[in-house]
């Protein structure tokens, strides 16, 4: 038997491009004499469809696709993931389920048992979980088809669930187990999703076909990397990461072969490739195709412009600068550095006249206060709105650049430079990006040294830099991580070794800013906790703050 | 046995305000000679305190609530919803737990069994539901009880759920019902609440006392209403509606008592009294005394202004008007007339020169390209800026004025007037903005007769009306019902006698502008159907759009 891996990239609603997609890959394996193409979980209409799925026309064009994929299964049986209508009254009204479709019929309907509802997932929100569990025998071989986390509570080792799917199909001695999922991006994630497969096989000594999803859904980035387990754990093939790819495997040479075949896994190197597809898939998905953002000649929005070329192309992104009083000479240099050794088109536009016109409108209300955070936010929001005139005059979509650092405290101006469609860099710590920048110049040398080097800072105020109002980020960072990562709280953050005063005052901070992030542009996650989806906190609080 | 329900404000994560609250509660109640007092679903720590619940330092600082409460039980019994730790590997981390203190001994914790995970509510993601249940004997009185959605399930009849607690619990023949819940308002659930707190106490014969916490935290907000029901399903008190309120009842007296009190329940007054509540606890609980928003002439920042001025005060609400070339004439006098009605300090700042300074930046870069929508939302963020400026300066905070016909369709600018730190009317249709402010003025006539009978314009291109883009609001509010709340297709809706390329411009706005919500203030809730945490959409999508 020659089974095929679909690892597509689906799009959120849009069952017309699933479904053709599908159509094509369906064609592929039945070139390569596949008998069986396994597709991912939710496939006709992308995951997370979120509250789409409370829509019964969402759910009738889901089976539109279904019906149509029914006459496509003629030659080769198709098991593909789509949400499916509970027949019960008790219960929540939907199933997350695979078809498996043959010969024109419906031959078998599996649903998804163990449903995420952590994190980023909400599945529980939609789905009753699956109480039945079935194999179905195809060309004489017995299938165990398992919908992603089903295959995460290995002989119920997991704690956070009671039942454990393939220990229960396992009775019915099926020849091998095919999952569906749609498992997303964090650096470290591929590591484990290998290691709980190889887990599957040990227990159940059968070999597993797992296919994932591929592609960036807003802020989930799926990494695709499917899996061919043998039954002696050998890794079969893990397909590519961040690509859609089709292939075809032969269950007879996975059963008993040797052949070994893993991507490699480099944390910047993945960090950079989730990244680009994220920026390129927001756009395409979205139906847009240039950029715009500013250059400060900082190191965020350097990697950012680099990140965005990778991903759109030179000529799809603009690079602004806008220069204040508070800017140092540099700022000015090196990010048109940057623009020429990237080959982008930039402007330069001096926001001082426009500062002045709105200072000479407020000074008279101002009531002789001197100069605070207004005028730096002022600066800001200047900057964000010239920005956001170039994106709706030309159809750019802006490019948020702030990292999980200042973004963590609330180091950036609402309206101002937190402005923009998406945040590329939003779950990268600052220490991270400096690392991230040496692998974006190791493949091509375009951020300007000096970009790299020297100390960071606003330019919002004269002499400013970062350090005056936060800790240096080898000391900020490691507390941040423990704080948003490991949840510990200030009493176990220091004993961990830091300074009393300054955990409480950054945790005051991360705590209190809780109302930026609310209205900030959704973060490529590529960690396993990042803002937004995954960490949903209550504004009007008094926690540590 | 006299049982006191107190009906309280909590602060989420504010562990010392909500212990001093229960204690001053406790003191009040022991005065009046009560045996037993009722605080609300997680009282310690506030509800909903959201992923602050995977910290185990926010967990010991409620159970050091709980410990100080202890010490308070010598003379009466202590019922307090907290979270607990669930002690087994297995399931999730934390029960959603009542303790029942006395003399200084937990005597008894109960969990909560039926965990809401739908619209606003995350429940199942941090709780295990309840899997045993017993009642309690105090006093010669056996006591069932239950927290929130336990008796939400009345003998199975919900299809959410498959136990009915207090199905369980009544085999141990108790002898009245406790129900400690944090049920947000919406403008038809105070009708709800009793008609299921009558079910119960006609499905079990017995009374019913039931303590609703009170107050808003961020967009949800609690408004009390209290219940005692009597077991002939007499509702024997119904306690007050938006604010605190401690009240002893006899026991004796409400299983035979024929006394019956029902709070009005006037669907504008109610909205009213929420979103007044709303806007003066998010001030308070921030820490935050004074408002500023925009006056435009027209209804909703009018409405805005008014209501805020009876949340916080005249003299500590701020107007600011800001006239372009393109606003007609009423527009700052209508504005004005609001002001002085409403004895708030307002300012006129005309936005041209500011306006005119960004263009003359930006007109060099705009390829004699036309007026467009950038122009317009130039206007909007240049007032947008104008009015952060001064938040910043003053401490005000920024109130936003949008209403949910123009936030669904997604008619208004991003960083512009979506700008602010709350929504106070985005869960208002346009049409409900009139009713809201007749009611306004049936109260005390503070909005000019030019703001109501007036088209709607957003006055930032000339002679604009929002009839121009948008149909007819009689039209638009019953389509947006349809899809936002009822969940209907366009099929469906078009069914119902609307044209269909309306509709189907209508509800691809909708979808088109989730990116816009998604960057946008907290909306206050008032409807069962809110943008914000009760309603989750991808961002990337391609349905309907």
């Amino acid at each position: 038997m020659r089974i095929a891996i679909a690892q597509l990239n689906y799009h959120i609603g849009n069952f017309e491009a699933n479904q053709q997609k599908m159509l094509d890959a369906i064609e592929t394996a039945i070139a390569d004499k596949a008998d069986l193409i396994l597709f991912g979980e939710l496939a006709t209409c992308g995951y997370p469809p979120r509250d789409f799925l409370e829509f019964r026309d969402f759910i009738s064009k889901s089976d539109a696709v279904i019906h149509t994929l029914l006459s496509a299964s003629k030659e080769i049986a198709i098991v593909v993931g789509a949400p499916t209508i509970n027949p019960d009254v008790e219960g929540k009204d939907l199933y997350n389920s695979a078809f498996f479709l043959y010969n024109g019929v419906i031959q078998h309907i599996a649903h998804k048992a163990l449903l995420p509802t952590y994190d980023v997932f909400d599945e529980y929100r939609y789905f009753e979980p699956a109480k039945e569990f079935k194999t179905i025998e195809f060309k004489g071989k017995r299938i165990a088809i398992t919908i992603c986390e089903d295959i995460w509570n290995v002989g119920n080792a997991n704690p956070l669930y009671t039942i454990c799917p393939m220990d229960e199909m396992i009775n019915e001695n099926p020849d091998l187990i095919l999952n569906l999922s749609a498992s997303p991006f964090s650096f470290d994630h591929a590591q484990e999703r290998i290691h709980t497969c190889r887990a599957n096989v040990a227990r159940y000594g059968i070999p597993l076909f797992y296919a994932n999803s591929v592609g960036a859904q807003t802020e989930l980035i799926f990494d695709g990397g499917s899996l061919v387990v043998s039954p002696n754990g050998n890794v079969h093939h893990e397909m590519s990461y961040f690509q859609e790819e089709v292939k075809v495997f032969d269950l007879q040479a996975v059963r008993f072969g040797h052949s070994e075949f893993e991507q490699p896994k480099d944390k910047m190197a993945l960090i950079h490739d989730a990244v680009v597809l994220g920026i390129k898939d927001y756009f395409k998905k979205l139906g847009f195709k240039s950029a715009i953002l500013g250059l400060s000649g900082g190191v965020d929005s350097a990697l950012t412009a680099a990140l965005a070329v990778r991903a759109l192309g030179k000529e799809n992104v603009v690079g602004i600068l806008m220069p204040s009083e508070f800017s140092t000479g540099h700022s000015v240099s090196d990010a048109e550095d940057l623009a020429k050794r990237l080959g982008i088109k930039y402007e330069i536009i001096a926001i001082k006249s426009v500062y002045e016109s709105f200072m000479s409108q407020l000074t008279p209300l101002f009531e002789d206060k001197g100069f605070d955070v207004t005028e730096e936010n002022l600066q800001a929001r200047v900057r964000g709105t010239l920005l956001m005139a170039l994106s709706n005059k030309f159809g750019h979509i802006l490019l948020n650049t702030t990292n999980k650092s200042e973004f963590a405290v609330g180091y950036g101006t609402l309206y101002g430079d937190l402005c923009g469609g998406i945040s590329v860099l939003g779950d990268i710590y600052k220490t991270e990006i400096y690392d991230l920048v040496k692998y974006v110049n190791s493949t091509e040398n375009v951020i300007p040294e000096n970009t790299i080097t020297k100390a960071p800072s606003a330019e919002l105020r004269p002499g400013q830099k970062d350090s005056d109002s936060l800790p240096e980020y080898p000391i900020l960072d490691p507390i941040l991580r423990m704080y948003l990562e490991q949840m510990l709280g200030p009493d176990e953050i220091i004993a961990a070794g830091y300074d009393p005063t300054l955990v409480k005052r950054i945790l005051r901070m991360v705590n209190m800013n809780e109302f930026k992030r609310h209205q900030s542009a959704p973060v490529l996650r590529v960690s396993n906790k990042s803002f937004g989806a995954g960490r949903r906190l209550p504004i009007v609080a008094k926690y540590l703050s």
